[in-house]
């Protein structure tokens, strides 16, 4: 398993790692398999989406915020009850196939972590597993 | 890996992929392991859901919608925001067991390839890792 | 693969079954792999969350059934419509690292059984493949 680190400015924010977790990928030496890629967090998680348009992140993040309201009648007192749903709606995995000794991701894919209590230093786990 | 293709018909569709995500565990000849069903798309996604009444379909279809609308005020010139965000909360990927050769799915449960920018003509990759 | 039984006492409820998974990884004996967290249900899913403060889960469960309403004009006759959307936005399975034979989860986190149709007896299947 390795382990990256990753430093977000905002309280939300997407972040593309999706060349680390390649060298990751690279590094292992196995062809064909999945890659795993876990947020040991309760308040990020992590997505695949668009890595084209810096809009498109930023829409993601606005419309999620209004969805899900950072004050709401929540009971936890920590205050950050809204980024732990949204770590449940975003999940705290990813998984994307490895073929040919590369990840598959589609032409305008990439793995985003998501930041939603931020900012933080945080860490993303990765691990590859051969079929 | 496996491609499957999907061709939708409307904006928004969950269609059932499983006969041809099962023809792909069979053809592989892994007894026991893991299926992993992944979206090269932005604005799809994939699920596992009911498969008996088509009402649930339809429902959970409604429902995010509403949800997440169409036009919010988005930045993205594409005009399609909203279905990047359900692809991130519906998920890229689904992970589903092989045992004794076969996709392990509870009675009601199949996987849909959902779609929220279409119509379109789709991919679906498919692969199978033994444990 | 092995198979988890939970009683489910609420309407929605999120259930620590952390435990019991970690039993399942220890006895396959395998040391570097993949566990994959499996939800046999239509109408429940599986997330990773924080287990310190019991106060999270009611709020995660009290904002999830707020922004998808329980009633919302649903055609599906059973009523449970909104269970159905929220097991695809939750998702029927989790993906957790093993190494060195345990699984590895953050500081803070643990994995939690969602009943949102409940109460009701279900099952988990859990199932750990090796790198």
């Amino acid at each position: 398993m390795h382990t990256l680190s990753v430093k977000t400015k905002n309280q939300t924010e997407m972040i593309d790692i999706t060349r680390d977790v390649s060298a990751v990928v690279a590094s292992s030496g196995i062809r064909d398999g999945v890659c795993t890629v876990f947020i040991p967090h309760t308040t990020a998680g992590v997505t695949i989406n668009e890595n084209a348009d810096p809009d498109v992140q930023r829409d993601i993040l606005m419309e999620i915020n209004k969805i899900v309201p950072r004050q709401d009648g929540y009971r936890h007192a920590e205050g950050n009850s809204a980024a732990h749903l949204k770590s449940s709606l975003f999940g705290s995995s990813a998984t994307v196939i490895v073929a040919g000794g590369r990840l598959c991701l589609g032409t305008w894919q990439s793995i985003f972590f998501c930041e939603f209590d931020g900012p933080r230093t945080r860490e993303v786990w990765v691990q590859v597993s051969g079929t």
